[in-house]
């Protein structure tokens, strides 16, 4: 289980290190899912299917690393403590329970390559299952006995699910501007990734100005990786990326390089764009407008932007001494936005 | 705001009391659920108008005063402190947000003599809502600074949570026997009002074994509560109730006077007993199978069976000194099977 760490390539001793800590907390993750009635120890089976580049944990447990006191020591030391773990497996939990409710949302069929929750147990089984893994994420993250975790995470939560209103309230709006976008995917997905940076300093003990500036790196990192998601949605390839796509424009959702072009193009160009733009949604074709978004640079201008933030995340983690996880943090930051999958 | 008291009639001096901690446990409610975000505001000012009976606030304050050290001068002494009203409000949230989730799988129309969340504003609206809900009532519950709360709370809403699961497995099931039926409600409703007593127990400083015997009452009332309710939903008057009824049996829940005539029939009744539950379900129109379980009893079975289960709760009490608390507390159990709203 070397999770992100893997699927970016990344070439470290650390490596290890991760993989045997991940382990312990997917081994943490299912044994808080242990339920004594066979129903719901089923579909908890199903949910196993779902965990994948543990994104969240693999930033959580780095993070532990790279703000340990011992950092620099890190691919010898074992460093990482039940805290981490614990936190980890929490982050991956609330990770996994929005994206069961968001597949209901979404009305997708395809997640991990299978069949999605709602789609095999429908509609009220996937919202009572996310609302299963939601209460268990709580439940494990107050075994650590100190409430200020619970309350980070609920706060954090409680902005997550305030962005994901916010995406709601905007749906179908043709004239989303980029600062809305970008506060949408702030809140709803780079939130959480922020809170894992801040957890993982703290559970080792790092000062608050540490544990803050990892945040904002995480944060950064988090809008930067929505920016790419939202993208391959777009443009990507479902056997490659896993998952439904084109949702977004299904379901109302303007990202980047449409709300680009839309603002970018030529007042005459705006009406064919949001043809393009219904056309995709009515016949889930989306090689015209997508064509366009290329002709136009609007597709290259928003891998640029997700470029630029990482670049800005990566200068927060000069609060860190170097060190191998420091090192990996970085190289983690740039697959992110590389990624194709 | 006197809550349940008020609609049980209830004559005790304490109702004032219950009244002001009320009030608190509403600021403290609406306070948490503050947002910067407009369209968010909208939503939670909506969801203001669920507030009904309060019946878990106001189990978590009657124990809070009848478990109090100085329970005999709750009516003139002020005992409820902070962490009563924090958790009382919490209570109240959590209830919401199952409310809330419960109108999407339903699908509900009206809920308190208005039109549900998911009626006005969308499924994916009412399922985001009901999560950020249940997120602001682990923030609140862990401001009391003791994670033993978070625990307790996040413990009962996994047993919630695998209730309604169970609930959804065993739909359309016509051979669900009345065990497993308790055993649903246990964990769907009543663990819920349990815990409601054992954290306003806990609040007021009362040992394990008082707040054991606090958790067994609300668990018993809650059966009875919830007997009453499936009983209201087959036989009630939309009108009187305030809410959707006839959905149980719309959405293929067996509950007490259905299982109990299912089993006590005559096997040639049996086939009969099932077309009538089958024409209620496509019809809408339940007046032919209540007349069947009328006349055959059933109805008075299970209302009888909810007294007999108040009887035993009502036992519980003995473990508290007398006291007004007590008092109301022994009364609102008997209005809980009385009611007709």
């Amino acid at each position: 289980m070397a999770g992100m760490l893997e699927v970016a390539g990344i070439d470290s001793p650390l490596v290890e290190v991760l993989s045997t800590g991940l382990t312990e907390v997917e081994r943490v993750f299912f044994a808080q899912l242990e339920s004594d009635l066979p129903p719901v120890r089923d579909l908890c089976e199903q949910v196993a299917r779902y965990t994948g580049k543990m994104l969240r944990p693999t930033m959580l447990l780095l993070c532990g690393l790279a703000a340990h006191p011992r950092a620099v020591d890190c691919e010898r030391t074992p460093l990482l403590e039940r805290d981490h773990f614990l936190l980890a497996a929490t982050m991956e939990m609330v990770h996994m329970s929005t994206l069961v409710h968001d597949d209901v949302l979404d009305e997708a069929d395809t997640r991990r390559r299978g069949s999605t929750v709602n789609r095999l147990h429908g509609n009220e089984t996937a919202v009572i299952l996310g609302d299963y893994l939601i209460s268990n994420a709580y439940h494990l993250c107050s075994q650590t006995g100190k409430t200020e975790h619970a309350l980070a995470i609920a706060h954090t939560t409680n902005v997550v699910c305030e962005g994901e209103l916010l995406q709601l309230h905007h749906r179908d709006d043709y004239s989303l501007d980029e600062a809305t976008y970008v506060e949408i995917i702030d809140r709803k997905t780079a939130a959480l990734i922020g809170l894992s940076c801040r957890l993982g300093a703290l559970a080792s003990g790092a000062s608050q100005k540490v544990a803050a500036a990892l945040d904002r790196f995480g944060r950064q990192l988090g809008i930067a990786f929505q920016i790419r998601d939202d993208l391959l949605d777009l443009t990507g390839d479902t056997e490659l990326v896993g998952k439904s796509l084109g949702k977004d424009i299904e379901k109302g959702k303007l990202t980047l390089p449409i709300i680009h072009h839309l603002t970018a193009c030529a007042a005459e160009d705006r009406g064919r764009a949001l043809d393009l733009v219904e056309e995709a949604e009515e016949t889930g074709d989306r090689s015209r407008l997508v064509a366009v978004l290329r002709e136009s640079g609007a597709i290259e201008y928003s891998l640029a932007e997700a470029g630029k933030i990482v670049e800005q995340a990566r200068r927060e983690l000069e609060v860190l001494p170097e060190s191998p996880a420091r090192q990996v943090l970085s190289e983690v930051a740039t697959a992110v936005v590389a990624r194709a999958y």
